[in-house]
């Protein structure tokens, strides 16, 4: 292992469906460590999700407009070959709870193996967001609850428009 | 949380007793997230060593020889007011199994908050370290067992002076 | 938090499907902390149930016919919502092992805090009882096992409408 | 199960050593649930504490001092065995994580079998009260770090008279 | 429960959409506690398998086809009557992490019910084998990354005939 | 890994202070996969025992005095050791939950490198026995109640001879 310079880039990957204070937590404290980021949404035929692709795109923009080290991303296909593309030897994972944990070990373990030189950083939510989950929100905007106290200010979810 | 250039210096804290290939696979990984890792030995009246402190930082400087960018270091107390002493603001930690998760998010957290400005870094112990800790190497030994594939190579354990 | 009397109402939400002799443990277990406790079967959309809405309200005011404190409902939506209404402040959600305490440690701090004044009283399985769940239920009636000794006596289950 | 009305007394055990403000959010939110909650320090010979039994019942009454539902006791031996003496059918206990969840119900378990009638109630810390645990406390205030948002106002610790 | 000799015949269920080292690796080690060893796999008409029944039956057959004590097999409905039938005692598992325990346990509780004589042996997954799940590699396979190391070199995958 | 017979001796290693109902399952239960299984103590000089070695080795001949394939032993050092002197090849493990298994994964892992040839094979506690352990029954008698649900019945716990 090399302990030269290269550009440290990361790869924050997710599907931000929608994105949380969650994950606008673990970005902004994993900021400090890169000289890039690029929170990439990767897009998967397979699974359905509740906004479309360009509307959470969009809000990854708005909600990162000020930090000029963050770019936002999209790709299909695995996420290790997606780094390899643009250059990226890491990838930042928050936990949340210890069931996350065996899940992000294999994932991260597979992605060394399949990525070769790809290595996983991972930061452990605050207090204050470990119970905040995308899917969780999801279930809350379906059922019509206040959920402004989970996602970025940036973000207005149009109700009548969820089905 | 600002993002401009700060110095970036981590603490990687342990007892190290002795050092394992798990420790320094994480530490390795972790070295170019930063400009200075400081290998630190926390001191501990009550906790009693198997091997004494200079053993220890001799074996500690001994194995990190050839990284400019590793310092070993030894401190007394809160590890987190030793970060601040030397200007760290990241902890590195490494994560083997669930059962760590619960204990290491509560320190972290703690850490975050009696440190204000430490945040911790987690990698997880690749497959062929993640069964390897202090605590059982320590055991093997006093039971005169086999330990060379768990520590690095520049550590020799003198069974005979072992009680 | 107010500590005078206020009557002291709890949800038991569930899809029920079946009820198992665990769901009954866990609300015998309850009553005596409430006044009124009601057994209520969230409908949801998306989710199929095995057994249809009439016969799983059937079959729980078939168990609890000789219990005063306990009411059968249905709702759909949150389930915070459905407390708000009927003027609920508590949920009780028994818990079997630790891979349903973070999923459950989640549901109930978000409930907490989009429900204000919802609180959530958990009770652990009992050894006898902690092995069971609706899931595995299911899959054995539809394996045509003999599930007798998972539910209660009232129910009968009819293998042949079972698709 | 009978279902009529006792007099509902709980035990709420510890050591409260010292009392955090985990342990008083999880007793605040019980107090409504029961006619008298006894929250009461087990003593006993081989576990040293870091503060004596003295100070640690005068807190306790401190602290709760304004609630009139609320007493402060101490036994030996089994806490079952108290609990039969005090004529409490109810003891509480926090949960904070995964890990405490198989311990927790493993002695809720033998509870209820060497305590016949006596059953636990669970409720999950809130995220703000997780991350504190008297042990790490302790440690803490061992390295004279700042405790101030970890226990009740109403306690003044003299750190000089700690060893 | 009788200790004179009976015939040990063990079954392995499982889906091997495809079957992994890991999955080699426990029932290779499995082989000598039992007198012969059927790895079956259960068909099941809800779950879509990504390779077709026919194809995963005959990898087996390949990858043992030098282990005359191991026999291929198939079955339709509850895994416990499927033991039955061919006179199986014993169930083989494999535990790779703490996530699959709870899951495992509840399942090997319902079994010995259900199955009235049927017990579940279990092993866990070694270092370099635990990190690997059917799961994952079936995300790989889709995404045309290379699965090489995570299965036998008896499987040879078709990627243009995955969709 | 071969496959031709040879003579299938365990270990099932323990302190047994005192052994329990919890224990005798897990062992009755492995008799029928093994020719030959040897319960030992194994003795440590730095842990104390609340029953002294040959009270414990006495109470393993009296409970399995009518079970031929099984053998009462006790050995000092590592007990992968012990199982080599033996000839010993498997060890027998109990898992009660999932706080036991990182541990019991760590440790089998370590034995199959340090003891070579020597794997690990696990039983799940049955529902009954899951609540019990050597450390909690130890505290009940310490608090003088009543364990005759925990232990086998041939064990007579003399409750004055305890300090």
């Amino acid at each position: 292992m090399k302990e030269e310079a290269k550009k440290r880039i990361a790869v924050f990957p997710g599907t931000f469906d929608p994105i949380t204070k969650g994950h606008v937590d673990i970005l902004l404290r994993a900021v400090p460590l890169f000289d890039e980021i690029v929170v990439a949404i990767g897009s998967n035929s397979v699974k359905n999700s509740l906004f479309d692709l360009d509307l959470r795109l969009g809000w990854l923009k708005d909600v990162f407009r000020n930090h000029p080290k963050i770019k936002v991303g999209q790709y299909e296909g695995l996420t290790v070959h997606y780094c390899k593309e643009i250059g990226a030897h890491y990838l930042i994972r928050g936990l949340r709870n210890a069931s996350d944990f065996d899940y992000e070990k294999t994932i991260s373990q597979l992605n060394s193996i399949v990525g070769e030189d790809i290595d996983t950083v991972f930061l452990i939510s605050r207090p204050e967001f470990s119970h905040i989950s995308s899917t969780i929100v999801r279930e809350i905007i379906k059922g019509k609850g206040n959920i402004k106290s989970f996602i970025p200010s940036e973000i207005i979810i149009d109700y009548d428009k969820i089905s």
